[in-house]
């Protein structure tokens, strides 16, 4: 059993962590940080895990990177970015391990992090040895890590469908668009008219066009897989639901499929790839026969939905994927990712 | 005064015709036929509509177009394709305007017909006299129209957006990429597991991917604009709102924009295309400033809603467009159409 | 054409009020006040309106009672309780006609007012001349009134359907349920967590248990109905909806129907009864057969649906009501009034 | 491990068992029957359940009494009522365990069976040893039973907070209003035009007004309840959300509560007659404080939230719970009836 603490657990993405780490077979969720809610019990806040005995005896309280190092042993920190980086500096100092939801060191170029966040990196130092905590990719980095940049949700919806292609060399590392639709969650739990329910039922709109932060991190990685600079189209989207991001990805093949017999020779190929990078992979699943992903099959779970189809009317490949933006796009993909690092089953807590 | 019929009136888009043509000054709506209702009144069938004598006393009848034609001037067919051609023959020949809502004379080529369709076109001969009912290109057809192909509801959403460009050579006609959100009454008033509530709220889906038939009348329209064959990436997707279209179209614009001046001119370029277009179109509404579209303030309404951004990132051009698809995308729009032809106000019942 | 203004029109009656007033034939918007929008047009803020030329041209402006009356001759207040009657003050001795949405002047007694509002009633010496804008109640008295206090939204579906029976004599003024069903728009746009998106999506549940604001309203005027002090049970509920009350009363008959006859002979009063309060009312609509109300047959009119069954089994009469809680629970009934004031069709811009 | 199968498993109550069988500790899930998706696996029906190795395996089956008891040793039924009888008949002569989600064996009494259903019992010879499967109730009668009745959604959301207060005297058994809010899964997976999302969305509607069949049921259990025969008043209402009861009742206490000492006085027996009877149930939340029942709280898990509260101004008792009509209100606490019968934590599987 390890403790683990959450810091910043009055968001959506804490409350996700609160319900994972509440069931973890391993874990036990030694403490839970809110300056809003500081002194009131976890049942008290959310209901829906009142009948969780340890809801209702923890008591969130006030955010102090001094105290959770005797607490807790791993810290999830699910703060806004800037504010991440402050409790990640003594936290790490104190020996914790530290997995950060927010995009603070996501990207390793602070330039980039200026570029998109608008403001200077507040812990430059950190970035070397921050690692992506994308499991199915940087599995064998996360074991060592004391410092987990938990991938944004976009980012996720985007990466996993993609960098098996690209590292494989059967797509154009150049053209892609990314067409991304998500459920409100996925604006946090902010008291903001757009957010209101009246405002958001009936309501579908694309928003952040054509510059989205998560392009940051997006680019970065799709760069590392294919080895050059990838510069990307991504329009997110708002849609009506509470949980789920569907992404759509237009992408090039490097081959030609004019006729059925190279269409079917490129079919195979995909198949092949992504066999390979996800074949074994617990929360990666790969549809069939004309399966196409839906938000609400992989709601409340950590598992990324993707299926792919060949045009060849256009010579595209059109791959598309669906995750719960808070599990696999958020808190459980960071509860995998303390798996990982303490040596549990992978699926520990999360199936 | 004149007097109009809808054959097929119990679907959605039928019903959206009586809402319409209930309030609409220069229309009597003298018959609506319906198998299932025939006997009942429009009012027990809709109880919304009941507030409206005319809803009180107006019974669905059987269709039969032999008497539709005593009964009214206009006859607007809201039925499957296939289907509908078999009534806007006979009425044709009995001299009713006819405008038809289904897909069967939208595509000029019969042989792309069957090819989307999957059966041979029952009334080829009638093709060369349609007009594809999109009053904002081809009001001057319209008006002299005996038969109005009125568009569907994702071509209307793809097409206004990107014809005046195309026309004016500001993008290439290659590429080009729709990606399109539709409410769920886009699939008609189907007793189907896939439309019930259960399985459409909190899901959001892409479906018919990589070739749906909208492709067709889509690609015909784009390819005259261009005046060359034209191929497009659409893919629809089904989101939870009754009501609303929205569509991103990724486009490559002719002029590269690598400088912040190329950047400028171009967009004054595109300003001035689209204000020349559809600067004095009463149902177009081009967004200013940041203003992106949204369906909740299209909804109800036969407005399409048309905002663009250019990437300087990417050089691409991207262009959202919002309408209702009941409205702007069938009934409002093909309303729109009998206005025309009847040398009514554009507006009229439409405001 | 009457020039009417509106105070406070940026929260959802104010907005709905808009979208009536633009398109009243006998009704120029010509003032619409807003501290947080002074200045920009009322088709920046509500994109939805903005193919209506006067919302292009129309400016919020700050709210002055003293600038108001010269461009109004009717001015609605749109405005919380409380800061209403600020407003209603100045503009009757200017001789503006006022239509106050809040529940300022509903209650008459100023003791009750104060009970159930928190605070002493800012101006007790209007309530004498102030009417309640329930039309088809106080029809005569709304003609003549300089101030109309327009019901909330729950007290018009509970009192339409209780005051002709309890006038009647056919029901016991004692032991009154209404248990409510509100849409979300009822609570305003108000920016707190409660209400937004993800918080009310996919969530069913009560508030204000067991005493409402409403009640005082309510309650008075049933015990004018029953010729006695009244007092009820109301239980609101928030549903997922955006708009749409819909109320269930549960009645105790003062006739007993033990036997098949007498429940015939009761059924025939409580037909006749509604008949003859409703049978001419354009704007109730009284369901016949099988038909139950359903909030969605109603949303965006001014009308109100009855039905009600009487239940042998325990002796009980249920009456249903649905209505649009914006219009006919709000602005739409306003707007009534203004019609009956005025001298206009009753339905002037409502149908 | 008990082997365990689940009879007409393509419904939603089928659907749910699945969910929780799959990860039930002490339970195989060896067979799953239905005539649609024969020779199928769950994970192509049901692709959210993919993630399960037995998922995969698991081929759907005809549904045949004679196989499944070499397959199974406890059974659930999740047919329409009438068919499951059939079912249960032969099984129970093999010497399976039964555990019946339709109504068939919930009413004691054949003919008010028949009276509410609509046609003869099927198997009357079965009723008196089947137990109704309220776990908080009769879970020393379910752990002898062979055949358990598990009780329908809205009776358990009705009986769990009525029940106490009966037998405890605290309230009049006549006069029992019960006002309930279901979503839509309620209505089974039915293609009907009902139930479509266009139709239920932005809905808000009663139904089966005043005779519900579920009122057969909680009648009985209150008249065992109260030792006298009970008549309810019960509205069930459908709104839009997937699951979910909401149930509101007005009751009325024995003793009346003028004035505060009085009422304060019976609050305490309420709290105290709660706490005996629930507070140590795992699945029955009492709510303290301000806290009132919210679907959203309980959606996915097998508690039912219960608050209330005294009325001084009507002399009312509100009480309200909320459960999901899926798990409390189905398949849940089916499952918990395994539990019990097999001696496992009764918790299992189910948090």
């Amino acid at each position: 059993m390890k403790k683990v603490a959450i810091v910043g657990a009055s968001g959506y993405s804490g409350e996700e962590l609160i319900r994972i780490l509440l069931s973890h077979p391993q874990a036990e969720l030694s403490a839970a940080t809110s300056r809003q809610y500081a002194g009131q019990t976890v049942a008290q806040i959310f209901p829906r895990f009142a009948h969780h005995p340890r809801a209702k005896a923890l008591r969130f309280s006030e955010p102090r990177a001094e105290l959770l190092d005797k607490e807790a042993q791993i810290v999830f920190l699910a703060l806004p970015h800037g504010v991440a980086a402050e409790f990640a500096v003594p936290l790490l100092q104190l020996g914790c391990h530290v997995i950060d939801l927010s995009a603070d060191f996501r990207v390793k170029d602070p330039s980039i992090y200026k570029d998109f966040y608008g403001h200077d990196h507040p812990a430059p130092e950190l970035l070397s040895q921050a690692v992506y905590g994308l499991p199915e990719i940087y599995r064998a980095e996360i074991q060592k890590a004391s410092l987990v940049a938990s991938p944004g949700c976009y980012p996720t919806s985007v990466l996993l469908p993609t960098l098996p292609l690209l590292k494989a060399g059967l797509i154009k590392p150049a053209g892609i668009i990314a067409n991304s639709l998500s459920g409100v969650s996925g604006a946090g739990r902010k008291a903001e008219p757009d957010y209101l329910f009246v405002e958001c039922n009936e309501s579908v709109r694309p928003y952040s066009v054509p510059r989205h932060r998560h392009l940051s991190e997006i680019e970065q990685e799709l760069s590392l897989a294919a080895s050059e600079p990838v510069t990307i189209q991504f329009t997110p989207h708002l849609v009506p639901i509470n949980r789920g991001i569907l992404t759509t990805l237009y992408l090039a093949p490097e081959q030609h499929f004019g006729d059925a017999q190279a269409m079917d020779n490129l079919a195979k190929k995909i198949t092949a790839c992504y066999q390979t990078a996800y074949g074994e992979e617990p929360f990666v699943r790969l549809l069939e026969g004309k399966a196409l992903p839906d938000t609400k099959n992989v709601a409340g779970t950590n598992v990324i939905e993707i299926a792919w189809r060949l045009d060849p009317r256009t010579g595209r490949l059109i791959v598309m994927s669906a995750e719960d933006n808070l599990v696999k796009g958020a808190s459980g993909q960071a509860v995998q990712s303390m798996n990982i690092i303490c040596g549990y089953p992978e699926t520990s807590g999360l199936i």
